[in-house]
């Protein structure tokens, strides 16, 4: 089944310790709709000025990303400028210009109406409802959200807290130390992949989110809380390969059996009890 | 098998956010001794001054930890004042009086040189070293140190290079956030157990390597990666009790029963791909 992305499509500049790149394709709906792709067909919504790439649109096209949802218009694309510090954990934006992000309104083509499964990348939350609203009954939907929606300390309290506001599952991204998982009394972590050098940590958990998104879109009829573990894995393998390149030059040339391949590893470093092969 | 545990011996002074508490049994040996005693007898070497409670070395006594090697001497025992940031994450020294254990070498008993199991919780190097000194070919040596001896900024660099450096497996504590191990080509994680209310975080660390080192001296011969990820579960099980209570008051009253039932709880929270019962 399909999954339908909104977020943000940006043009960054990202500065680390060791490189500098700019004019790179960036953005939450551009990470998001990338890492889904490899499990599922995507129906891509966001906004782009008259200076975006048309190769992008070539790019997403044989990636089975639909653009019918990304509005074209005059001007300039959202432009995103960053430096993260010396170990990667924390970033500055260096500058920012909305520009034909400022006045986003997401209007949903018909044929997205229907889409069962929705991911609502990190924007603004009006606009995340704005799409819901055009929405016909999605079966499944993930949204994206910062973490000073509450304001514990314990990510095991926020993690209920959220809950108790409406979801029936959350998600919490911690980064290089992996990801929990919140259900109705049931309770899932698991770590990052181990990486030995990050490159740029720009979209990875958009990435996450696509991953996670595409794979219970692409696989799943009825989510459990069973498929949303597979499913964090699979973000976590697709982030993994996000920040090993910056922007999104390792997902472009990423293959299905390097995903599955990681997979595997995530099994075997996970495990503890059940035969490790 | 036994299990020689060297560390500090203190009496704490902690603050939290939320409560004050003096007169704690605390350093690095106390919490270890105690971790580990749940899965094998424990030879505590360490030293405590003529104002140490009397009742301490009953309660040692009465959970199988050997108190031969600890050293009574006239002075005081080892103070430590400390107080936690609002989350926790990170404590001040707010006093310390070495006192006793600034004069503290380390002399093991003859019936404790041939001890197999060895943990070297945290103390000085030097002091670490000396104890090895006198030991008999142990067979296998746990060594905790601290997080400043690589300048790596990546975990992974830095597990790798400590493995360079000598030992054959590495463990690295992330606290709230779990625990990494390396190996030979191997690699395993786990995540903390999920609490919501975190009274003290003194000693989870030591409480953490106490039992790690503790389960493998009481059932395993020839340590293989295999027995280390499942010590590594129970260190973090140990460790999840720790910081329920101030002090060791919480794994005072622990029981197998507990233990055991925790453990279930962490494969059921990080498997994702063998059925979940």
């Amino acid at each position: 089944m399909s999954l339908l992305v909104v977020g943000s499509i940006a043009i960054d500049t990202v500065k680390t310790p060791v490189e500098e790149h700019s004019d790179l394709l960036g953005g939450s709906a551009s990470y998001a709709a990338l890492g889904a792709s490899f499990f599922s067909p995507v129906r891509l919504v966001g906004v782009v000025g008259d200076d975006f790439p048309e190769s992008e649109f070539q790019f997403w096209k044989s990636h089975k990303i639909d653009t019918k949802g990304v509005q074209r218009v005059n001007g300039k694309t959202f432009r995103w400028s960053g430096e993260y510090s010396w170990d990667l954990n924390t970033r500055e934006t260096r500058s920012i210009a909305l520009n034909v992000f400022e006045n986003f309104k997401p209007v949903l083509p018909e044929t997205y109406r229907q889409t069962d499964f929705v991911l609502l990348a990190n924007i603004a939350p009006s606009l995340q409802a704005h799409v819901l609203d055009q929405m016909k009954r999605p079966r499944f939907v993930v949204a994206d959200t910062t973490r000073e929606m509450t304001k514990e300390t314990s990510l095991v309290k926020a993690g209920r807290r959220i809950r108790e506001m409406g979801p029936r599952y959350v998600a919490i991204k911690k980064g290089e130390h992996g990801a929990l998982l919140f259900g109705d009394n049931e309770f899932f972590s698991c770590g990052a992949y181990p990486l030995e050098d990050i490159h740029d940590p720009t979209g990875a958990g958009d990435t996450f989110a696509g991953g996670m998104a595409g794979y219970l879109a692409g696989n799943v009829k009825k989510v459990t809380f069973t498929d949303l573990r597979k499913a964090m894995i699979y973000g976590s393998v697709l982030a993994s390969f996000c920040v090993e390149a910056f922007s999104l030059e390792r997902l472009r040339n990423l293959s299905m059996e390097e995903i599955a391949k990681r997979y595997e590893t995530f099994k075997l470093m996970s495990q503890f009890e059940v035969p490790v092969s």
